[in-house]
């Protein structure tokens, strides 16, 4: 079930039967020359809706833009301040307690987000530990990254034994195409397969990386690879979620 | 152009002919017996989205969730703290004046955001007023209700002479419905006709308002209706965001 | 009773029979060539102590520096960012539910502060509902601006029936004149009546509006029209305070 | 000239001739059974309003509400955090730096404000000390409290030798008794002189203080004795203030 | 006991018999030609763990880097901001709070602390303060500066008559030296005895300061000195903190 | 060189021939029944003095408190929530960079603080991210890990085959003994080897390590051991900060 399209009576049936939900968390950053500039919060959310659509799990509302800094010296970018994460973080996690949910997974797309996702976790939590009795409600707070969900990178190297890369990654872009394929865009990659390197700021970024991809060569993706890719996805995400709600 | 399935290029090359952007902005957060849970974020996503198939308008992603406190009471809302919408609302403006954006219309679907929204832009805005000399960037922020571009609020009222309503209301439900259709939910309000009143904090809203609903109707909602408000819609916002941009 | 000059015994006393406050609430910026710089915390202000002077209503201090960054370009404006305004206004209403007071009733005197007011509003709100359990503590807190009082506005326009305005409007300039005849300056205004425009940050601002009014001829003002709006308002404010109380 | 009742021209024309400000700063707290809860805000601002009526002199608007946590178990006593005052006193100054201002005299009436006055100066200033090239703009941050302005602590102990005390004391009551007569109360003191203690949050502080005064009788204040002590501390403000404007 | 060199086990004896807690406060900052950047730090760390050599006492860690924003034009001050200072401060008394310590005795080793200290307690008991119901755990926070502690100055004065200062003391250099012998440093200073004068922003701090220090001749401080100021210290602190503790 | 003990005039020099400088992070937090509160700071500390006593490298204060929320119920453990750490390590690489440091290791001892480094430094990062134009001043943050400095993990896991665990490691506390021997504690362990687990909040967290550590038997601990790693960890910190600085 989508939280989206479900209405409030229905989200209350659904927490007398479980207290978990998935968040698909991404970011809004340029995913290179033909990559979508919603990739990483695209993909969480194709994954996780495509494991609603087959199980029965509450999937919550995307957490679209998140730490993208290093990514803004290209055009659309768009990114919150990592203070500025955790707050709003734990203004969802409040909401989501609120209603009694206990099981909190975060089924993140954007490798820039996992240290902030953790600190909010920690800023969370805090709360309860500074407090002088334990808390009378439960909290569960877990943070998955899709590509690393069982089976999916052994999948993605299988696909794309050659530039695969690590960011506008082949299989990033195969996933959005297999779900939006009106969105693919033929473009030729120069060079092939883009450079490696090191992250700080924005303009060191473009420098080091001057189309935006890190390692890949994203004009392998199709639509076939990021179908399979989803379906791999949807399937560990189902296993993995229902283990994490009991 | 969405900006979530545009590659940076592709932004880069509208930035050429425009520096306005539409953001829609809305909240995720109950919307009576038979409305979806994400309505006020589904609604300007959807007419922007409309709109931008038929019109050269470029389409950033959706603030998805706004300030619903009120509504905390019902499963499912997401709010957060105004404090937080005005920090995230902050970076999403200063990364898209960094690529150059400098005409935002936000296309809002929450009445409970208007406060919240304006008094982001008075603090983005009260940055350039503070410095000693004039930005050399112009910035306009504007705000528009999608119920209240041109002509809609008069069709939507043509459509549903009573029990339309203040929240929940029958026009809303219809958008979400017909964009939808599987959302659909047949559900018997009673009363018929949702009470009016006064909204501070959750837990008075619901003794005032026992089923979410505030003033409507929306077991009226239906596709055809829906699919006429959003051309509405869509077709005003074109009109007037052509005119912001220039 | 004015708080400011009572005893903490006499509102101990007060709060035996009323758990309402009234909060002047306002701004210091410019007012044009003729008005004063305190003009928008003045007026609620002047109209609260009067109303104090003749009803048992309690009056509390006058939060005087509100949201006036479009107007920093003109000398003696004082702003605060909405985040602070959000923060400052916190902490009133703690203090003062501190005490047991649950109805504060927020006298406004400028149309900038209004969206921070309600921002600020759920801020507090939030709090409350993102408890698990019902505030054991009521509490309305209820914006009016002084203008829109019960025929207030009514008697401004039939007073001005040319050149009212929107801004250092001839009637607050009055209101101001009346209680402070001193302060009265004789200024003639160019052009009669000044232009309406848009209003964003405080370089635009100046451009839109060189002498700083919007709309109005402030050189109508005299003290004999502010006693009578004055007196207006105040009763008006009785009335609707009396009737909040409850 | 007190620039709530100035003009934005006349402001502008002051800072033609000084770039110093004086802004009375204060606190709404209870000050004993016959003292104003407004004491604190008063006192600061019947002084400078009485240089500024002797001398040209600007006074800003007085920043009310201080720093009182620790009598909030007194009814009708308002307080800021001292995070709050910070931000609020940084919007205050960036607001009189943006007018050209250099040098803000804070007249005090509130020795719980202190600290953090001094404070909200050092986060201020870290400002222009964490740039990489010196502040184009100079500043000026000075705090005196009213009592120590030369000669008025000397006046207050002459006139009141025995019980003036440290809060609540007879000399700042007889000030604001002296500029709003009708505000007298008469209340017999028991006992006569209030017992010294030591200060920490509101609970301690009223167990400490039972109604509220530190060490003081103030019913020995009178008309005559503020009037001389405003007179001596307006002088001795006036002095002060010309030789920091220079 | 060092807090940094006991196990949990042990503190947790500790706090059988006592509820108090000494918290060296510092700064990291220059300290003229030849005192250590981190004097401030250092001085009470130092007498803190003498104390705790000879007597039962907890000494938990340095709180090291303050509000050394005037510091900043000489290299290697670090500072805070005293926001951050506020904030930092409160999360260690919330942790101390945790485990059950009621009195928190915070010796300073830096003026440009001393305003901030104070409004953090302040921002801590207001938390207290606010509260409807006393609270259950008690709470005192202590405030002294090292060179205060009972016969401290008056040492200091006797060795040094001449010379001792106000920044960059021969007494608090004379501290380090003690308990470091090997950092010593040969300088003259030029002039033999630093000038005096006003404290703003770090660019006006060099200028009235060319070599950092204020007043004082350090080259007069010596291990010998050191040591009998740490050892008036640390028995004047055992003394105070045993009646603290009760 | 450590700062600490520098004078600015030192640190001037310093700067002539690098931009670089360590500073040690880590955490003060229960390290099970004979580790160290302390041990987290204290490590790295131990570790980074080494490095400077055997070659020129500047080493900062010790950032010693960070995120420990998961360790509040073992008495002595002191946490800053993420948001402040952040701020801290703002304003500490503000300093810095104020000083004209470009480079700046944090050599960390605690894995509960990586994630909040990590989102500091994308903090600090995103202000150079969102500027029109380019940093003027190359900044470079790097965090490394004590226990990944080359070398050291495997000479840990060589020495401690069995036991060496994940919380209160064999290691760490080796390390600690061999700086201070004064406070070895010999504490037979229950069991043997500590159980594995996951991390939430502190009340979680002691239901699953009830003496505090995980998976580790650090009675193995002894001074030669801890000897031969801080050697090695300093060996490996000069070399890879030499090539850091470069
Ligand atoms: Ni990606
Ligand atoms: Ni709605
Ligand atoms: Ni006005
Ligand atoms: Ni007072
Ligand atoms: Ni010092
Ligand atoms: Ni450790």
């Amino acid at each position: 079930m989508q939280l989206m399209k479900a209405s409030w009576v229905e989200v209350e049936e659904y927490l007398q039967t479980s207290k978990a939900i998935v968040i698909p968390i991404g970011s809004v950053e340029q995913h290179g020359p033909n990559g979508l500039l919603g990739t990483d919060a695209l993909c969480p959310e194709i994954i996780a809706h495509r494991a609603a659509a087959q199980a029965n799990l509450l999937v919550g509302p995307t957490f679209n833009v998140g730490c993208a800094q290093h990514h803004l010296d290209f055009a659309g970018t768009i990114t919150l301040r990592p203070s500025t994460m955790i707050a709003a973080m734990q203004d969802w996690i409040a909401s989501l307690r609120r209603h009694g949910f206990e099981r909190i997974y975060w089924l993140n797309g954007h490798g820039g987000n996992i240290a902030t996702i953790n600190a909010a976790f920690a800023e969370v939590y805090a709360e309860l530990s500074f407090a002088k009795t334990p808390p009378e409600q439960a909290l569960q707070l877990k943070l998955q990254n899709w590509w690393q969900l069982p089976g999916v990178t052994e999948l993605c190297n299988e696909i794309y034994p050659v530039g695969h890369g690590a960011h506008a990654t082949a299989s990033e872009v195969a996933v959005t195409y297999a779900a939006y394929p009106e969105a693919q865009k033929q473009v030729e990659m120069t060079p092939k397969i883009a450079p490696m390197g090191e992250i700080s700021h924005a303009y060191a970024y473009r420098q080091s990386f001057p189309d935006g991809r890190i390692g890949s060569d994203p004009s392998q993706a199709n639509v076939e690879d990021g179908e399979r890719i989803i379906q791999k996805a949807a399937t560990a995400l189902i296993s993995e979620f229902t283990q994490f709600s009991d």
